[in-house]
């Protein structure tokens, strides 16, 4: 394997990309290219967590994928670690529709390397976990919008992801806006205004801009299949919203497959050790999750081989 | 994660020690040490297979653990690819006892870095298949004898493997010499006189010979555990190899879990995707053993982590 990390802008240390490239063989893939996965961490769009970036990077590698890690634009990149309504300014460049827009500079870096890290640009496929699964769908629905590849002066094919696998985001604004409403929470209430300050750079956005910001709205032929999961349980982002996306997927008919497992929290990741802070976070039932959605890449996206192996002993000529 | 590969020996580009090490994270590790693993690719002690190489250090780093692939000293490092007796002539480095002193090397090179990668030297564990099984055997038996420890000028505690994860291993080759002559194979005793060349500088060992480099025979109270796995259909290593470690295992009192699958020929690595050369190689029930040595590895050598996350409103201050 070998690791290497780019920074998108010039100027900016907080957004980069990480790759792991996997070594070829001459046992194995013999200078074919693989799929790879990039992974956008979730973290509310304040920070990119930890716990969502290598540990899933490296456990996509141990499926034979390339992975890379992008670190994109967030809130606390402004020197501030947590946007406070009416105390903080808004930080623009963590503001809809940055974040999405360097997800598209992410697959341009990636293109512009494909050739020597032998990376098979139609089969990227995207992963992310709440505000990281908020990015990838915006990203998967608008792509071949102009917002994205006017901005980036590139072609919408050059753009395209295969597929993107996503936890427990928020995928409708409106939806949110109306459960929280209703749930009465007012800690949920107020640290959701944090996270439209962060996301929308306003606390109250309007339904227009929350409208303009949910990937549902979004759906067409394009979007590539999903594989949705998140938990019911989830005390931070509501499961309807995994439920909503599914529906606006099936809808627009593009397979998605969803998994919403009963019990436990936000943001579990692997919900194994490799990626916890404590013990809480591990859930043998939840960490099913990867299992499953190996088995729903691998009809997609398994790596070309051969039926048979050559006959060792005539190339040993023995 | 951090890669770096070293040299065991100055003069020898074939003979390395690659690290595979994770980051250490304020949101999950927070300073702590990991234990790791030790990967000894098999290859008949000819080669050492990539197939058995990286992408199994990828999977257990995906468990949360740092790994290392040691490429210890084979026949082919000679110059001839495949030993001919009678006609290509003994590679000495890469005869018993020689490739198992080098896992010693690799993990005094370990210690030297422990506190930098921050790695748990009281938690490492041995992995290899095959010839690598076989090493990694005879390292676990010997440590604490002069042989490895006096040689190497180290004290025997230094040196322990914590565990050691095998696959389809020879362990008895008095054992496999009387299989062989029995199932009467011309062509398989041919290949064994062949390994016997590359192992023991000899196509035709003494019987005395096959005892002293049979793990088997050296099993004793300081040997760690283990965790064996094999196929019934292995036409290269027969099974009954694997039960007669696991007998001896359990004689000496050494707890020692041991899978034996019926279907799946030798060498399947992970059987799936991820090391195969062709699909013949992917095996959904052989592939299961990674998850069985998961589940049995987490008994002993989970991650330590406390049993709730802080309060990050707390943290934040908010």
């Amino acid at each position: 394997m070998k690791i290497e990390q780019f920074k998108l802008y010039e100027d900016d240390p907080n957004v980069t990309l990480t790759a792991y490239i996997l070594d070829d063989s001459p046992e194995m893939t013999k200078g074919k290219k693989r799929p790879a996965f990039l992974v956008c961490p979730g973290g509310a769009y304040m920070f990119t967590s930890d716990r969502e970036a290598e540990p899933v990077a490296i456990r996509f590698a141990a499926m034979g994928y390339h992975a890379f890690v992008l670190r994109y634009s967030v809130y606390s990149n402004s020197g501030v670690r947590f946007p406070m309504p009416g105390k903080s300014p808004a930080y623009e460049k963590g503001v809809f529709p940055g974040p999405m827009r360097e997800i598209g500079m992410a697959m341009l870096k990636i293109r512009e390397h494909a050739e020597e890290w032998k990376v098979d640009m139609d089969r990227i496929i995207l992963n992310g976990g709440s505000a990281g699964a908020n990015n990838c769908a915006e990203y998967a629905v608008h792509y071949s919008d102009p917002v994205i590849y006017e901005y980036l002066n590139a072609k919408p094919e050059d753009l395209r992801p295969a597929a993107a696998v996503l936890a427990y985001g928020v995928y409708d604004y409106a939806l949110m806006h109306k459960t929280l409403q209703k749930l009465g929470d007012k800690d949920r209430i107020e640290l959701n205004r944090g996270f439209n300050l962060a996301f929308f750079g306003d606390p109250d956005p309007s339904e227009e801009t929350m409208a303009e910001g949910s990937p549902v709205n979004y759906i067409k032929a394009d979007t590539p299949p999903m594989f949705l999961w998140t938990t019911r349980e989830d005390s931070t982002v509501p499961m309807n919203q995994t439920l909503s996306m599914a529906l606006a997927m099936e809808e627009a008919g593009i397979p998605c497959e969803t998994h919403i497992f009963e019990n436990g929290d936000h943001g579990l990741s692997l919900a194994d050790q490799s990626c916890a802070e404590a013990k809480e976070q591990i859930n043998p039932d939840v960490a099913e999750w990867i299992n499953l959605a190996e088995t729903w890449l691998k009809k997609r996206f398994s790596l070309d081989m051969p039926d048979k192996c050559p006959d060792w002993r005539a190339e040993l000529g023995i």
